[in-house]
């Protein structure tokens, strides 16, 4: 299950929080590409664990606007804050079909009380997923577009390996440009010019629903990729 | 004390889970003003909780820029998430001098073992921090300059008025031009002219330390600021 690979990252889970985890399997649910699986302004809001597939989650504004905060891979929670937020401030749209299990406000409560070192761990997979926004937010707030694009692919590359999803050479990538653009505040008429560039360079290829990384060390250095925020080195609890 | 002020927003807190707060009080600090207190890269950060003054979250980039995260005010957490990181991925600088409560890693770990309710509203105001700092990604991403500082002082506002230290009318706010304008990504000179735009339509204006919302219901409007991602509107557990 790609949740216990990750949350081991952070914690060394013992067979019981993982059978905790396992039992969650029961409620798995599927949802096809582009129909929301979470509502921005809903109430009880669920959250879910992804098995497989790809989301994202983002916000409309008022006048119709559209900014993706991130995007979601296998092991990844979906709409956590919401479950205790009176309302959710995102919706979630998966990016592929998807599968996922349901973890409602209960399973979560029952975490706190009965599992707390699961609860840290969860807490954790949370410090990290803000760890990953306020990233957004200074590439947002602070890079130029191709190191903007850059950073992006490689914080995805680094986030997939530590589900066995991709490595140092590249991963599979069903993003199309409009994703991206959404996600990086560039139109997709940018972000095609700006990955020609990065190719022309030598750096990376995105083609076919494949990234690949043709120059990994002088791509982090254009980057200025330091994956430290990613906090993927190796369990802090015994 | 702020923060239990604060927590009761979301749950209503035993005597009990009170006292574990108040406890933590013994652990009293100072810090001045401009003096950081966190600092990005260090491992094993100790988080504080904020009593008095105010003071920022940033990231400061490979290439010296700085972009600011959010602002504290009393009440809230410092480096919260860095307790649970390896190391921290930003840095913390008093904007006026401060006073904080250390809150160690054992603290955290220990609330989460002894007081699970405690715990989870804990990870509730990590829920809307992170809620905060997605709104501010939004707001880089697609408000334009006049709209994103009039947002960044409704929220300043509504978030001061559930600590009791602001209202409708405005609030007292130490933040200099340089400070708001490293947190909405534009420059001090531009963050000057959109104050005097706003003064002169008459929804706000902010100067000698004050903030006053001249016209609040306008200003709302204005702004398209809907508060609802701050999770104001009282405790979710009974």
């Amino acid at each position: 299950m790609p949740l216990v690979r990750k949350l081991s990252a952070f914690v060394a889970l013992s067979a019981e929080e993982i059978s905790v985890l396992e039992s969650l399997r029961k409620r798995r649910r599927t949802f096809v590409a582009g129909r929301d699986l979470v509502h921005q302004g809903q109430s009880d809001q669920t959250a879910y664990i992804l098995m497989s597939g790809w989301a994202c989650s983002y916000k409309i504004l008022a006048d119709g606007q559209r900014q993706i905060i991130d995007f979601q891979i296998p092991g990844d929670f979906l709409a956590l804050r919401s479950v205790l937020l009176h309302m959710s401030d995102h919706s979630v749209e998966p990016v592929t079909d998807i599968e996922v299990t349901e973890v409602l406000k209960s399973d979560l409560l029952e975490a706190f009380a009965q599992t707390p070192r699961l609860a840290l761990a969860i807490f954790w997979a949370a410090s990290r997923d803000e760890a990953m926004v306020v990233e957004h937010l200074v590439g947002i707030g602070r890079r130029d577009a191709a190191v903007r694009v850059a950073h992006f692919l490689l914080e995805l590359g680094a986030r997939l390996s530590l589900v066995g999803m991709g490595d140092k050479a590249g991963f599979a990538c069903p993003l199309t440009q409009y994703f991206v653009a959404d996600a990086i505040g560039l139109s997709a008429v940018h972000v095609n010019r700006v990955l020609r560039q990065l190719r022309e360079k030598g750096l990376l290829t995105f083609r076919d629903g494949i990234v690949r990384f043709d120059d990994y060390d002088r791509l982090v250095e254009f980057a200025q990729f330091d994956a430290a925020y990613l906090d993927q080195i190796g369990p802090l609890l015994a």
